[in-house]
């Protein structure tokens, strides 16, 4: 049974201007999803200014309380704040709302919705759906099947963060870097801290602020807290995130160890058969994922799939994704899909 | 009681061109190993050409059987093939040799020294002594004094290593891809590839070649092996070993997992007391190591100490060394020293 309730759309992309909601309009074109307009809007400072996505020009609207009144979904990438402020407003209006911030992520009322991993939970929402961390989501896909059938008790995972992730102010951060040796850096690793270091040449062991108690970054928090809300409580997650020279493609080292016994090549056929990975392993080929060969694919990469040479529940990967596209836009524009495909909007 | 037997020694570093055979000589002078003279020693392409090092100019003459006749000691560092050849002829001079490359490493009647960490086993050498990769020595100096004290019984680790590792073509290649677009990889991952893949924006989850049979890279069994001789055989070691682009500066996440609950004030007070170690932990001020501050000293600089969130008995680190200086040059030169102030030369 397929419930299409409404054939078209009208859609708002709030922070539109950014790396990330060019890539939201980029995938509601791509992903084929059914709109009949799309609001770029953005804050005061972008109002007026014409927005060209894939050669197509969009008027930025200023984001107010009124942006939502003829709007079906909205798509948010602004900000936490922006969402804190602006999400209300939208459901005022009946506009269901998308969240890519950190805002509402954590609230039990709201699903946290990984497409592929936990896509069931989609109809319990009541407005809002949040769209997990970018680092999360690529390491939910690649490891949901594998959980299925080893039962994964641990995950250590170290990242590799692409700029982008930080925002079009990081990424020119980096080429002004590199091309100016006596520019300052003033936005990584969060822009919110009181000190700036050069990610050029460099890796910083810092994404967005410190949890001083636990001496844990916030970043990594996610990874914890979304994995439990996402795939199970009981696995133990203790990430290190870590930003690296590289523009666009999050990669993450993992170990993880499990209930039972690994087969790889049954690994490999498993990450082989999900619909949402590609499986790129093959030593004597030298092939695994690179950050750098990423195609804009709402896709997984997962390679250097290997067994703990003495522990044999233990296994390791090398998983890398585009964070814009599978890491946010994908799979924000993949649930706005499935609920027009269930009626849900 | 202190044994000087000689006072000034005939040196020979061996692949003197090289990025580690010039911290080679750097580290003879900064050290203060007692030397009549260094002999700079390389293949025949470079033989002839003057090599300046800190404003001093070295002849390079050509490394062939009769080189060692007048040396006390050699530090070799020109690859395996090398020292297989010509490490013989130095043991026939009688010249004591210390070995940079992987080949005698996991030889059980050769010494492999990491200085903090196991240097009460030079003795024990028979005229070789091998110095371990620069991978494996930062993350024992690092984690000698926790073992000793939380008894270490797994290792998880994810590198972060610089360019600089794979040496001058692979450093020149970085930059080549960095200022022109239409630069073709042809040095990393591995020269002794089929295949090269650019390192510019990117990371390379493949250092050195690969163990088909394992999935392992040669370069993560290392830290597996030499730990084990180094540090304990009973440790579990699962290495990650990924390539950034960074010039100069190994990083490191590592996790350990112990038999005593852990109690992170006395980790930061054990490494803090650590001669070879640098404490660099303070997220209130944003102080954690960063391979872009080092600043060429002969030190393991850590930070972003934590403990596992669920399990009390999982510590987490960030480890940053200088590659070519605590990684190679500096442990190598400080073993001469110690055998120096031995009599052992």
């Amino acid at each position: 049974m397929v419930i299409y309730v409404k054939n078209e759309y009208c859609v708002a992309v709030v922070g539109a201007t950014g790396l990330v909601g060019q890539e939201m309009i980029r995938a509601i074109h791509k992903l084929g999803f059914p709109f009949s307009s799309i609001k770029a809007l953005a804050s005061k400072k972008s109002a007026g200014k014409i927005l060209t996505v894939d050669n197509q020009n969009y008027l930025v609207e200023e984001l107010t309380e009124d942006s939502f009144n003829d709007v079906d979904i909205a798509f948010f990438s602004a900000g936490s704040l922006v969402s804190r402020t602006f999400v209300p407003f939208a459901l005022q209006a009946n506009c269901k709302v998308i969240d890519n911030t950190s805002f509402f992520r954590m609230d039990k009322d709201i699903p946290l919705i990984c497409m592929g991993v936990n896509e069931e939970e989609i109809p319990n929402n009541k407005g809002i759906i949040a769209n997990p961390n970018c680092s999360t989501i690529q390491m939910m896909i690649a490891l949901k099947p594998l959980h299925e059938r080893y039962h994964i008790k641990r995950i250590i995972v170290s990242t590799y963060q692409a700029v982008s992730g930080a925002g079009f102010g990081a990424l020119d951060e980096l080429h002004q870097e590199i091309n100016n040796a006596s520019y300052e850096a003033k936005v990584l690793p969060s822009i919110k801290g009181k000190k700036h270091f050069p990610i050029a040449y460099n890796v910083l062991a810092q994404i967005d602020e410190f949890d001083h108690q636990s001496g844990y970054s916030f970043e990594e928090l996610k990874m914890v807290n979304e994995t439990h809300k996402i795939l199970d409580p009981t696995i133990d997650v203790i990430a290190t995130c870590v930003r690296v020279p590289v523009s666009r493609g999050h990669s993450e080292s993992v170990t993880i160890e499990c209930e039972e016994e690994i087969d790889t090549n049954e690994v490999k056929e498993i990450l082989k058969n999900s619909p949402y990975v590609v499986l790129q392993d093959d030593t004597q080929e030298q092939l695994f994922p690179q950050p750098l060969n990423l195609d804009g694919e709402n896709l997984v990469y997962v390679g250097r799939i290997r067994q703990g040479l003495v522990d044999k529940k233990m296994l390791s990967c090398f998983i890398v994704a585009d964070n814009l596209v599978v890491g946010a836009a994908g799979n924000a524009v993949q649930i706005g899909l499935r609920m027009h495909q269930e009626g849900l909007l």
